[in-house]
C-alpha cells in the first residue's frame, strides 16, 4: 500500500481538531455544530471519490466502494466522530479516518475489489453528552427508537431526538440500516485502546475478544438544606456527604472486584444552589459499572444497593435509584479476528486478543452481524482526555491493518 | 408602641420577595441588580421621613434619625439585605426592616427621643458569591479594603470591587464611615437565629454571647482523567474519589467537636469537565469550620490538614489548600446585652443567652464599637432555604423588643 502519509495526516489534524478548545481539548459533542461540522470536513474530501455517501436520520454518515461482484454482502468499517468534553483527538475518530484512507485508496489507486467495503462513522458515540452511549448505532440496529430517547436529556434539558431533524424526512432509513446491517458480511471497527495493555508489552495491535458492558445510574440524594453555621452536625441531613460516603463505596467495590476485570466509577456530581455556608440539602451522582464477567457486575450493583439502603436507614437521606443502563458484555467474532490475526503475522506486526473495558457501537452491530475490533496502542494508556496521543508508527499501522484486512475479505 | 403591623407586612413582604426565582427561593445575592432593587424599595419607602441617607463606597446602606441632643453618640442598629441563592425571606431583611419599623415610628410619631438612632443595610453580608463573608461591615471597618478583595472572585470571575463603582467617587466614605463606628454608642443587631434552640424551647428572644467565626478554606484535587471502562482500578488517580473521601472526614472530624459547639461542612464541591464515562482528573471544594472556641476549630483544621497530606501519600493525588477566612469567635457587649434582658423582662418576653453559630456582621462592628444581638426564632431552625420562615407573633415580637431597646438607650 504506497500512498501519502503525509496527505492523509494533514486531513486528520483538520478533523480530528474540529472542537477544540482554549486549552487545547476537544469540546466536539455529539449533536452539536462542531459534530456536524466535522462530517461536512469529512464529505468535503470524499467529493470527487465517486463514493456512494449518505446520512441516515439518526444522523450515521455512511460512504460505500462498489466492488466488482454486486451479489458479494458488503464489508462495512468504521467508528465515530463525537467526543468527551475536553477530550483527545484519536478516540473515534482514528477508526474513522484509517477507514476513510483505505477507501480513498481504492478509488484513487483504483484497486480491484469484488466485496464492496462500506465506511460508517456512527453518531453520538460518546455517553457524555445524554448519559447513554452509542446512540447512532442503536438506532441503526433498531435497539432503541426515537420515543424511548425522549427520557435521555442533556444539561440543558435537551433529548438526542431535539437534534435528529431527519427523522421528520426521512424515519424510512433506519429501518433500511437496520436490514442492511443484517446482511453484512461483518463489521470491523478500529480504535485506540484507551487503555496501557498494548504500550506496557510493547505490542502493536489489539484483536478484541470481548466488549465489556455498562450497567450505569443516576443516584439522587435528597436531605435537607441548613445554615452551615447554626446548624448542629446532629441535627443535619446532608445530602453531600451521602454522596461522598457512596462515591468511596464504588471504589471500594469497584477495586474487590479487580480480579474479574471490572471497574466502578462515580463520573459526575451536581449540587444544585451550592454555597460555602450552606449545608447541601440535594446531590447527583452518576455511577458507571463495567466489566466482561456479568456476574462480577451484578456484584457490584448488588452491593452499591446494599449500601445505599443502608445510607436511607442511618442517615435517613431519601435517595432514588435510576436505571440508565443494563447491558450484557459481547463477544466478538471469533472468524473476523482470526483474519485479522492472519495479517497482523503476514505483515510482521506484533499482536493479543485482549477484552475491550470501553463499550463501543460494534458491541450493538454485533447483534446482527459477526463484529470485530482492532486496537491500537494509545500513549499512557490515556483517552478522554486532551493529552490522548497516537505514535505514528501506530497511526501508519492503524491503515496498514486495516488495509490488508479489507483487501484479504474484499479482494 | 401603636403602629399598623399590616402597612409594616405589606412592605415586608414586597422587599423580602425581590429575586424570587421560579422554586420560590429568593435569589437576592450581593451587588446584584435585584440586591440593589431591594435598597431602592428601601429609600423609596423612607421618602418623606426626613431621616438622612446614604450610601457609602462599600454599598452600605445608611439611615440617621437625629435626636434633640447632637453631643450624645448615636446608637446604631440593622442588618443586610442580600441572600444566599436560592435563600429565604428572613435573613438580614427581617433585621434592616425591623429597624426602619423603629426609625419610621419615631419619625411617623415625633417621638422625642435625646439620641440619634441610625439604621445600617451592610451590602454583601452572605459569603455565597466571592466566598467571603460580611464584605460592606469589613470595608467600613477598615478590616479589609478594596485591594485585598480583588483576589476573591465569584463563579463568573468577577471580585466584589468590579461591583463597587461609588469607590471612584466617594473612597473618602469608608474612613469617614471606620471613624463614625468607633465614635457611636454601640451597635444592636437583629437576626433569625438560623438554628432550632429557640423554637425548641419555646423561647421568644435569644441574647448573642458570642459569634462563632470561621476557618474556610478551598481545596483542590488533581489527579488524572481516565476512560471509566478502560482505565483499570489499581491504575487510576481519581480526584473525586479524594475529595469523596475528605468530604466524610471533615464531618467526621466536626462531629468529633460535637460537644464544643464546633461544626465543620463542605458546602460545595466542583469537577471540571465532568462525565459520566471519564475517571475525574480535578475537583475542587470548599471546607468551613466554624465555632466558638477556637481551640476546638484549630483541631478540626489540623485534623484535616493531616488527612489530606495522609491523602497525597497514599493516593499520589496533588491536593492544594487555599486558607479564605481564619478568624476568631467574637464574644458580644455583655452591657447592651444585659439591656436587652432587661426590656424582655419588662415587656414579658421570654429570653436566652446563646452562641451565634452563624457569622454576622456584628462581629466586624465589634471591633470598633461595643455590639449586641437579638436572635428571633425561625420555623424548624431553617435557614438558608426558601422554607425559612418566622411565625407572625415573633415578627411582632422582633419590632416590639427592638423598640423598647432603643427608647431604653435612646429616650
Amino acid at each position: 500500500m504506497d500512498y501519502d502519509f503525509n496527505k492523509w495526516m494533514s486531513d486528520y489534524r483538520v478533523i480530528s481538531a474540529v472542537g477544540e478548545n482554549a486549552e487545547g481539548g476537544i469540546d466536539r459533542l455529539a449533536y452539536t455544530d462542531y459534530d456536524f461540522a466535522a462530517r461536512t470536513e469529512l464529505l468535503n474530501r470524499a467529493y470527487g471519490m465517486r463514493l456512494q455517501c449518505f446520512l441516515d436520520a439518526a444522523e450515521n454518515l455512511w460512504f460505500s466502494k462498489p466492488g466488482t461482484d454486486p451479489d458479494l454482502p458488503p464489508l462495512l468499517i468504521g467508528s465515530h466522530l463525537d467526543t468527551v468534553p475536553n477530550g483527545g483527538r484519536y478516540d473515534g475518530v482514528l477508526g474513522v479516518m484509517a477507514g476513510f484512507q483505505v477507501l480513498r485508496y481504492l478509488a484513487e489507486n483504483k484497486v480491484a475489489h469484488r466485496r464492496t467495503v462500506e465506511l460508517v462513522a456512527f453518531s453520538c458515540e460518546e455517553s457524555s453528552r445524554f448519559n447513554l452511549s452509542t446512540i447512532g448505532s442503536k438506532l441503526a440496529c433498531g435497539m432503541t427508537d426515537p420515543e424511548k430517547l425522549k427520557k435521555y436529556k442533556d444539561a440543558s434539558g435537551s433529548s438526542p431526538v431535539d437534534f435528529l431533524s431527519r427523522l421528520k424526512y426521512a424515519p424510512e432509513s433506519l429501518e433500511d440500516r437496520r436490514k442492511h446491517l443484517s446482511e453484512i458480511l461483518g463489521y470491523i471497527e478500529l480504535h485506540i485502546e484507551q487503555g496501557p495493555v498494548l504500550e506496557t508489552g510493547g505490542i502493536d495491535v489489539g484483536i478484541v475478544e470481548s466488549i465489556a458492558a455498562p450497567i450505569r445510574l443516576r443516584v439522587d440524594f435528597t436531605g435537607r438544606s441548613d445554615h452551615s453555621g447554626a446548624c448542629p452536625m446532629d441535627l443535619r441531613s446532608d445530602a453531600l456527604v451521602g454522596a461522598a460516603l457512596t462515591i468511596a463505596e464504588v471504589e471500594r467495590l469497584g477495586r474487590s472486584e479487580a480480579s474479574s476485570r471490572s471497574v466502578a466509577t462515580v463520573g459526575t456530581i451536581n449540587v444544585p444552589h451550592q454555597a460555602m455556608n450552606v449545608v447541601p440539602g440535594a446531590c447527583t451522582i452518576h455511577v458507571d459499572i463495567r466489566g466482561i464477567d456479568r456476574s462480577s457486575m451484578e456484584r457490584i450493583y448488588a452491593g452499591l444497593r446494599d449500601f445505599l439502603q443502608k445510607l436511607r436507614v442511618e442517615r435517613g437521606l431519601k435517595i432514588e435509584e435510576t436505571l440508565l443502563s443494563d447491558e450484557y458484555p459481547v463477544p466478538m467474532d471469533r472468524h473476523l479476528g482470526e483474519i485479522i490475526e492472519r495479517n497482523c503475522k503476514n505483515t510482521g506486526l506484533s499482536y493479543r486478543w485482549m477484552p475491550s473495558g470501553a463499550g463501543h457501537d460494534a458491541m450493538n452491530v454485533a447483534k446482527l452481524a459477526p463484529s470485530a475490533m482492532i486496537f491500537i496502542p494509545c500513549v499512557g494508556g490515556i483517552s478522554h482526555n486532551l493529552k490522548e496521543n497516537v505514535l505514528e508508527k501506530d497511526l501508519r499501522n492503524s491503515i496498514q491493518i486495516l488495509y490488508e484486512v479489507v483487501m484479504d475479505i474484499c479482494r
